[in-house]
C-alpha cells in the first residue's frame, strides 16, 4: 500500500559490503551515496568453517542495526582475495595469503542466512568499481587501478567494463612479475609486484631490518616496545634518514613503476589509480619510473592516489547498489 | 553492365598487403582466402623517404602485376612496427628499430599514388587479425598473439575485437619488462621480453659468443665463412651441445614465458599464439614457465606456434578483405 511504499522511500537504500583480506574480514552498511554508515572489523579468521562462521554473525548483527540505522538493506556485496566467477558467486582459487578459501560456494550460505542477494568479486576488480561509481574513475572509459594491503590487488576498466578473463584470473596485477628470480611470493611464483611491494613485503624486510638492528635510527618512537614492527616502522626510518630503509622502499617503488608500465604496454589505460595506505608513499616513484621506462605514447598516461577511505568495501557495495536499482526501476 | 561485372567475379577480389619490420620492408598480392599470390621483398631503408619512395614503387609494380595475375586489388593494408593511429593512418612513435619513422601519415601518400582505400595497423596487431582470420584464433573470444622477428610485436582480442587502448599503445607485448634491469632495450628501457629473446637480441648474444670464440662447436658448417652470425647460429650450437649457448636460449624461453605469465594475469585470454621464426624453439619453455609461475586459474591457458607463413602480410591485407566486402555487400 501507500504507506509503506513511503517508508521505503524515507529509509535509505544501502548495501551490507563484506571485505575479505589477507589480514581483516570488514562489513559495512554502505549507503546509496557511498557513506559508511556502520562499520565492524575482525582478523580474518585461518579457517574455513570459522570464516563462514564469522562472516554471517558479523553480517546478522549488522543487518539488526541497519534496521534502527533507518537503512533498508538491498543486499550482500562480497569483496575477497582470490579468482572469483562472480556469475556462480564462487571463489575458485586464492594464494596462501587466505587459506581454505578454494573452491568455495560463498553466494548460497549469506543468501540462505539473510535472504538477501549476494554478488561476489575479487578485491581489486571491488576496487575498480569503487573508482568508477564514487572515485577518480567517475566517466573514464578505461582506467587501471592497483590496491596495496597485506597483498596487491588490481581491476582493469575497458570500455567501462570490468574485465574477468577467459578463466577469471584478469587484473591479478599483484602477481606481475618484475624479476625472472626476486623474492618469493604468496602465489607460489618470484619477483610478483605483491612479493616487492605489498604491506606483507615491507613488514618482512623490516623485520629482517630490525633483527639485524640496522631498522632504529634517532627520533624514532619506542620501536624496541612496539608489539610488531610494521611498513610504517621502514617508513619513518625512511624519513628519519635510514639509508636501508631507503633502499627497502626505492626498490618497491621501482618493482610496482615497473609493473605498472607493464600494465600501460598491456592495456594502456588513460589513468592508473593507486590505494590502500601505502599509495601515496609509492606515487612519485611510480610517476617517475613511467617517465624513465615506458613508452613515448604511454608517457602521458595520468597517476592518481584514491580518494576513497574503503575502496573495497564501497565497490562490495556498489554491485549491490546498482544491481538492484537497476531492477527496481 | 552485366559482362564487367562477370569480369570483376572471375577475378579474385584481393588486397595489396605491406609490412615494415626492423629488417625488411615487403608487400604482397594476398587473396580473398588468404593465399599470398605473389611477394616481394627488399631491404627496409634507413631514412624516411627512401622508405616512402620504396614502398610506392613496390606497391606500383604490385598493382601492375596484379591485373595480369587476374586479382582485383581492393585497397592497401600496412603493418608497421611502432604505435599506430589507424583512424587516422598515422604512425604515432617507433623505437629505433626503424628510423625516421614517428609521427607519419602512412595513409595519404598511399592513397593518392595507387588511388585505392589504405589501412594501416601496428604489426603485432595485424598479427593477431591473421589469426582471426585464417589461423587458430578463427572463432576464438579472447586471445593473444605474440610475433618475434627482428624485434618483438603483439595483439591482443577481446570480446572478438583488437584493443588499441586509450593512446595506441595497448598490446606493446614486446615492451613487457620482466626486470628491474636486464638487458637495453631499442625502446629506451631495460629488460623487456625483445630484449631477451628477439632475433636481434639472440643475434647480439651470438656475436658476443662468437668474438670470445665460444659459438663454434664440432658439427657446425663453416662458422668463421659465414658472412653474418645469426640466432640460427646460435640455436645450432645450443643443439650440437654448446652449454654457453644452451643458457643464452634458456634465459631468453624464460624472459618469453615470465612476459606471457604477466600477459595471463592481466587480460587472461583462452589461447595464446606464438609466430615468427623463434615460435617453435619457444613453445616448450614458455609451457614450462607457466606451469611453474601462473596462478592455478590460468595454468589451463592453449599454447599454440602458429601455422601461417606470413602473420603480418595477412592481417594487413585482412583489415582490406574485411571492412572492403563488408562494404560492397
Ligand atoms: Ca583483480
Ligand atoms: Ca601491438
Ligand atoms: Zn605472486
Ligand atoms: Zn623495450
Amino acid at each position: 500500500d501507500i504507506s509503506q511504499d513511503i517508508d521505503h522511500i524515507l529509509e535509505t537504500q544501502s548495501a551490507l559490503a563484506v571485505d575479505l583480506g589477507g589480514t581483516n574480514l570488514r562489513v559495512a552498511i554502505v549507503s546509496m551515496r557511498g557513506k559508511i554508515v556502520k562499520k565492524y572489523t575482525q582478523a580474518n579468521p585461518k579457517t574455513y568453517e570459522a570464516r563462514i562462521e564469522l562472516i554471517l554473525k558479523m553480517c546478522t548483527e549488522a543487518v539488526i542495526d541497519a534496521v534502527h540505522l533507518n537503512c533498508r538493506i538491498l543486499g550482500v556485496g562480497v569483496s575477497t582475495g582470490g579468482r572469483v566467477n562472480p556469475q556462480e558467486g564462487v571463489i575458485l582459487h586464492s594464494t596462501k595469503l587466505i587459506q581454505e578459501w578454494s573452491s568455495i560456494d560463498i553466494r548460497t550460505p549469506i543468501s540462505d542466512a539473510l535472504h538477501l542477494p549476494v554478488w561476489v568479486d575479487n578485491d581489486g576488480n571491488c576496487a575498480a568499481l569503487a573508482e568508477k561509481k564514487f572515485g577518480h574513475g567517475k566517466g573514464v572509459e578505461n582506467f587501471v587501478t592497483i590496491i596495496t594491503g597485506t597483498g596487491i590487488g588490481g581491476g582493469i576498466i575497458q570500455h567501462n567494463e570490468l574485465i574477468h578473463g577467459s578463466t577469471f584470473c584478469a587484473a591479478e596485477l599483484g602477481h606481475i612479475m618484475v624479476s625472472l628470480d626476486g623474492p618469493e611470493c604468496m602465489c607460489g611464483s618470484r619477483g610478483c609486484i605483491e612479493a616487492y611491494a605489498s604491506g606483507m613485503a615491507l613488514q618482512k624486510e623490516a623485520k629482517r631490518l630490525h633483527d639485524e638492528e640496522l631498522l632504529e635510527v634517532e627520533g624514532m618512537v619506542d620501536l624496541k616496545k612496539a608489539e610488531f614492527v610494521s611498513a610504517i616502522h621502514l617508513i619513518n626510518a625512511a624519513r628519519l634518514g635510514n639509508r636501508k630503509a631507503e633502499a627497502v622502499l626505492r626498490t618497491a617503488g621501482m618493482a610496482l613503476g615497473v609493473g605498472i608500465v607493464n600494465i600501460l604496454h598491456m592495456v594502456n589505460p588513460s589513468l592508473v589509480i593507486l590505494s590502500g595506505v601505502l599509495a601515496a608513499h609509492y606515487q612519485a616513484t611510480v610517476q617517475q619510473v613511467i617517465g624513465q621506462r615506458a613508452l613515448t605514447s604511454a608517457q602521458s598516461i595520468q597517476v592518481l592516489t584514491s580518494d576513497l577511505e574503503e575502496p573495497a568495501l564501497l565497490g562490495a557495495a556498489s554491485m549491490v547498489l546498482d544491481y538492484t536499482t537497476r531492477r527496481i526501476y
